[in-house]
């Protein structure tokens, strides 16, 4: 919650910046991620004048163990929804990596492949994860492509862990890719990805097993719960060939598709749902930034701690006392609502 | 924090539990890890009880990326810490399976391998990441273990990710295994296992490339930061061959090494971090868990929520203002140090 600056605030830049990328100003874009990769000062200030013009782009994300060749396959799409005169946002989210910003080097070569064409923009940020779910970083800087105005945001993810789970619940539509073959494949998909896939992508399914890896695909859909979403909208699952783009039409289509019936009845909850959680998140985050300074002040604490160090007491139950004594005793009561 | 108990509750099934755990009853232990497992009411309990029995125990770490071979490794080593006379437990944590507790197939590979050997203890389980870090279940189940009396207790995780990170800050000595040729081997061990590693494991080194897997280790080693640390212990580069054994005593030398560091210099310092960040973060629970509760019965909350979704306001500004106005406004004050 450092320096959460409103439109108030004499962050002149900042409003200048924010008016340019809402005009379209592709440099302007750049610069405005930067700083919300940054967590530069005024980037909060700058997500908060870009916000309301957000909510025009379809955002899907794209996620699938390593080797399913999800970067072809985006590049593929973009291809295909250009054809269709839509306007294409990039960003490439690697969770594990190090580096911040930048091209890394498959930025490089969609660059070349895109190069020239203003309808596309690329870029690949790593995302730090925090207590309390994805960093604000990710999140800002999808919405700062939507308030630019690309048509169609695709967010792409590296891996297949909790960090990548979590971009996905941003994205409208979410698509999860896996390939014939793959030793533990459709086990890897299993694990989360399933509850929040609105299509499955069977890629390189020229390859050996493409049929199986479908069956295989259609019976967990099958044996899954959750048959009350899937009575408005069951997840197709699409065979694709990115590099030949084979299936990518399709693809598109059922995206499209998919986004008509969010549009027609779960939209607007789906999104409310997400809207809530993320403000509660930073409600937490508030707080508990709050609570760390104020605990980090506290001698009686040190003392507890001690004892845990000396097995006197277990943590848990010195968390317990501590919260019980500073906070519970003196119970905040929230004003009555208006 | 739901249902903290504490030794002084009447829970005499969890008294008597923990009273069989410490006294090396092998069935109480895996009711008890179970109990654990499934969050169930007394665990709590129990988990204090255990808590002063624990701290004899050497808990090793085993992380590297999936293929590196970690599970034949902690199999070869259990072997040769058995032949050294020491009792050892294995847990494996799978933070991306769905299943918890009960054996699963390496489980039974493993079994058959130490069976009859009651100075072996194996347990998989399945470790689920919240909001502050890693599940408490994990950090009991290494506890009761430890309780239990075995000399080491060595944790094997499956992947690479946050969670298992966060499990290896668990562990007083951690090996970082990899092989020869594996893709981004060294890439892999770059995100955040460097700064971790006491000791780094060139697995299946009769492979092509082991020595050039040595000496990036080495001119990774050599480049990164973090010297001050290094002074005092430098985390040497182990050459194995597990399924044949090659290795694994010149590794159990060194994890004995480490630990023997550990005693002299650092251990309490070390110990004393992880346990205030464990009171900490389970504080931070404790109070998120209390303002959740409290807002979700807020009208006003779900006021700016609303303003959220008509994309008035920004869902940071909305939080801050939500700290601000509920929070921060009454900031309590705590009692002074006594």
């Amino acid at each position: 919650m450092a320096a959460a600056g409103t439109p108030d605030d004499d962050h002149k830049g900042a409003r200048e910046l924010a008016e340019r990328v809402i005009n379209g100003d592709w440099r302007a874009l750049a610069r405005a991620i930067t700083k919300m990769e940054n967590d530069s000062a005024d980037a909060p200030t700058l997500a908060a004048l870009l916000y309301p013009k957000t909510g025009h782009g379809h955002i899907i994300g794209v996620t699938g163990p390593p080797g399913s060749g999800k970067s072809t396959l985006v590049d593929g799409l973009t291809s295909v929804i250009r054809a269709d005169g839509r306007s294409v946002g990039i960003i490439a989210v690697d969770p594990s990596s190090p580096f911040t910003g930048g091209a890394v080097l498959g930025d490089r070569v969609r660059m070349q492949r895109h190069a020239g064409d203003s309808g596309v923009f690329i870029r690949s940020m790593a995302a730090r994860h925090n207590a309390g779910g994805l960093a604000p970083a990710t999140r800002d800087v999808i919405r700062a492509l939507d308030a630019f105005g690309r048509d169609v945001i695709l967010v792409e993810t590296v891996g297949v862990g909790q960090v990548e789970l979590d971009i996905m619940k941003v994205a409208d539509t979410v698509l999860v890719v896996t390939v014939p073959g793959l030793g533990d494949g459709v086990q890897t998909i299993k694990a989360g990805l399933l509850e929040i896939a609105d299509c499955f992508v069977v890629n390189q399914s020229d390859r050996p097993g493409a049929a199986q890896t479908v069956a295989d695909l259609r019976t967990m859909l099958t044996l899954g719960g959750a048959e009350e979403r899937r009575r408005r909208w069951m997840p197709p699952i699409i065979q694709t060939v990115a590099t030949s783009g084979k299936g990518l039409e399709e693809l598109w289509a059922a995206c499209q598709r998919h986004r008509l019936v969010l549009e027609s009845d779960e939209r607007m909850g789906r999104t409310r749902d997400r809207l809530r959680q993320e403000v509660l998140d930073a409600v937490a985050r508030g707080i508990a930034a709050d609570v760390n300074s104020r605990l980090a002040e506290d001698g009686e604490v040190e003392t507890m701690i001690n004892s845990v160090v000396r097995r006197e007491i277990d943590p848990r139950t010195a968390a317990h006392k501590i919260v019980a004594n500073h906070f519970r005793r003196e119970r905040i009561r929230l004003p009555p609502v208006p």
